[in-house]
């Protein structure tokens, strides 16, 4: 187990009707708050009016920003700032998903910084202090709601970084399973993958001995693997909405990786995917994680894959290494496609026209080879893409 | 799943050597601090004189209160809010285990209370703010490094009381396994009970459908069941230190209890037989644990047991429930004996004499009857008391 700093400042209020305390949170910092949300499915289900209910019944003025996008641009962070400036605004309340929750993150940042706030994202500039933010979740899926980092896409560049600062951690975040029953199939989906995915990437590193957080992150992905399709099936099952949306918190708010190093890969190889053709982050990431399981399984990391193949997926432990690896990754496709998310590139609409392209910009976009748990270099990734058609 | 407030504030500095930030970390909250510890071990391996270095480069004052006793008086307490007020201390720096910590909590909290400070332990006095303390941990037992809650002992009134207030989390604790390679044996098993008690209270409840909360327990559980014979034969061995340090934080930070309704039973039967008898906290736990377990066993919470069975100790899942019940609570029993720890309350030289009153006080000091998983009156607590004898 590797030397860690552990802290998750924000205080999580979690279950149904937890929006009855928003008017109390939000005046803990601020009374002039800018309200970012998405697509408008906030106004149908009815959050939008019990925010504007509680904005009011508090004296809480409020200012909008809508429409933000799914994979979100740095155009709309510019125009949230410049309400922001415009209007004096005190706070930020984020009512969506991980897109919203990013988009208000980089303008809480971006409010204090002089320059076009995209260097605060590429780390051209530094972030020295941000407005306080709050979220209101939605979709079980990015865990954004419950940690300091942010996912924004500049289509001006083809780029989606990463980026990250304990300053943008909100301060509190109302988790209400009952707002994802209406969540889209294949949106809910998206989201069980990404919080597989979340855990995959802290799950498999060459870190030993971090047995406990390698344990927890089992819990969260046999979370997902019960209830996802359930969620799918039964879109009001409170039980496997609250577990996933508490799993969605978990698995990337720092819990499995403290104590680990967990450098990312599959997230970069498919964030190009989403940065060239904007298709759906989870999806993506369906289509990439079983090629790059077969791709970096090798005599180094077998092991691993046995050990999530015995305690995630009770393969007889007895079995040969490989045959349970092997096992393992095939549950993993065979879930996948039991929540019914595309599997190939060729099923979103993505040939071979721009494989090399991309496997360029993981490279360049990680300052060198992809991941830690087996480095992966530009033949690598791009071999990974073409596994994957 | 019910609903649940997240907020777990302590930041966690976790490794070898993370002592050095100790000057950054204080100087953040004061520079006239109370130093408390227990029987002088802290001397013995350097941590003591690392502080006292770090304090003076720091130019940071300090007056100390050495000498805690396992289940901390509230004498101590008394003693440490005196040494506060006369020399104005700002900061309080606990060193040692739960005793050490539990102490500091309520001198911090008692700083800034007129009346005698069991007031606030009894809760019939309210703690309104406390002192900023921080933690040293040497051993991993207690989890008091990384929540809100305090156990105190009046020995004039054989009262130990369990009472908590967000005021008392400690600000910072910093976690080096290195600390407890020298902790005798008795002391590291004790410890690990106490760890695994922990965890069974959160785990064995009747909510429904926490089902990420109970796999996160079951890690929990994994990491002693696999480190706690290792820490005992290898007193060095890192790896098996550091899981059960950090085991021993995350077992009682509220991440195994959120959304549950975690209502102790185990812990207030022990408290009574540590109030009386002054014995080991952990040792008083291996022995109660088991005799309870087999006592509340019944068609209503054995499914829970085939759980803890099945995913714990890997039992066949096609076995008999109660046979899978049966052999889970005699692992149970079986991998305390391996820690060397005592069974029976005759080891620890307690006989008949006192158990009903000790039962009549579990009683009262529960204002009815105890825990939920199976609530217990006077008569059951009696029996679980004759069991173990």
């Amino acid at each position: 187990m590797l030397n860690f700093n552990y802290s998750i400042p924000t205080q999580i209020l979690f279950g149904k009707d937890q929006i009855e305390a928003l008017g109390d949170q939000v005046k803990k910092y601020g009374s002039k708050v800018l309200l970012v949300y998405g697509g408008g499915s906030i106004k149908k289900i009815g959050v939008y009016d019990k925010v504007v209910e509680i904005f009011k019944a508090n004296n809480i003025a409020f200012w909008e920003l809508g429409g933000i996008d799914p994979n979100p641009r740095i155009s709309s962070v510019r125009e949230g700032i410049k309400i922001c400036r415009e209007k004096d605004i005190d706070f930020i309340l984020a009512v969506g998903g991980g897109s919203t929750i990013d988009c208000s993150k980089t303008i809480a940042a971006g409010y204090y910084y002089d320059g076009d706030p995209w260097d605060l994202v590429t780390g051209d500039a530094e972030i020295e202090k941000a407005l306080p933010i709050g979220t209101i979740v939605t979709i079980a899926a990015t865990g954004s709601e419950m940690n300091s980092g942010a996912v924004i896409t500049n289509p001006e560049t083809n780029q989606k970084l990463v980026y990250g600062h304990p300053a943008i951690a909100p301060k509190f975040s109302i988790l209400d399973p009952t707002y994802t029953f209406t969540v889209p199939t294949n949106q809910t989906a998206a989201g069980v993958v990404d919080i597989i995915s979340h855990t995959f990437e802290n799950y498999f590193t060459r870190t030993k001995g971090a047995y406990l957080q390698d344990r927890l992150a089992e819990a969260v992905l046999k979370t997902c693997f019960t209830y996802g399709k359930t969620a799918i099936d039964e879109p009001k099952n409170y039980e496997a909405r609250a577990n996933l949306m508490w799993a969605s918190s978990l698995a990337i708010n720092g819990l499995l990786a403290f104590g680990k190093n967990a450098i990312w890969s599959m997230h970069p190889i498919e964030h190009e995917l989403s940065a060239y053709y904007d298709i759906t982050h989870g999806a993506g990431l369906a289509i990439i994680t079983p090629p790059w399981m077969e791709y970096v399984l090798d005599d180094e990391t077998v092991d691993k894959f046995v050990e999530y193949g015995v305690n995630v997926w009770d393969i007889d432990k007895t079995k040969d290494k490989y045959a349970i690896a092997h096992e393992a990754i095939d549950k993993t496709r065979e879930y996948f496609r039991s929540l019914g998310v595309p599997l190939t590139l060729k099923e979103v609409g993505i040939g071979e026209e721009k494989l090399e392209d991309m496997a360029k910009a993981v490279i360049e976009h990680s300052n060198g080879p992809v991941g830690d748990f087996k480095p992966l270099n530009y033949e690598d990734v791009l071999n990974i893409y073409k596994k994957a058609l």
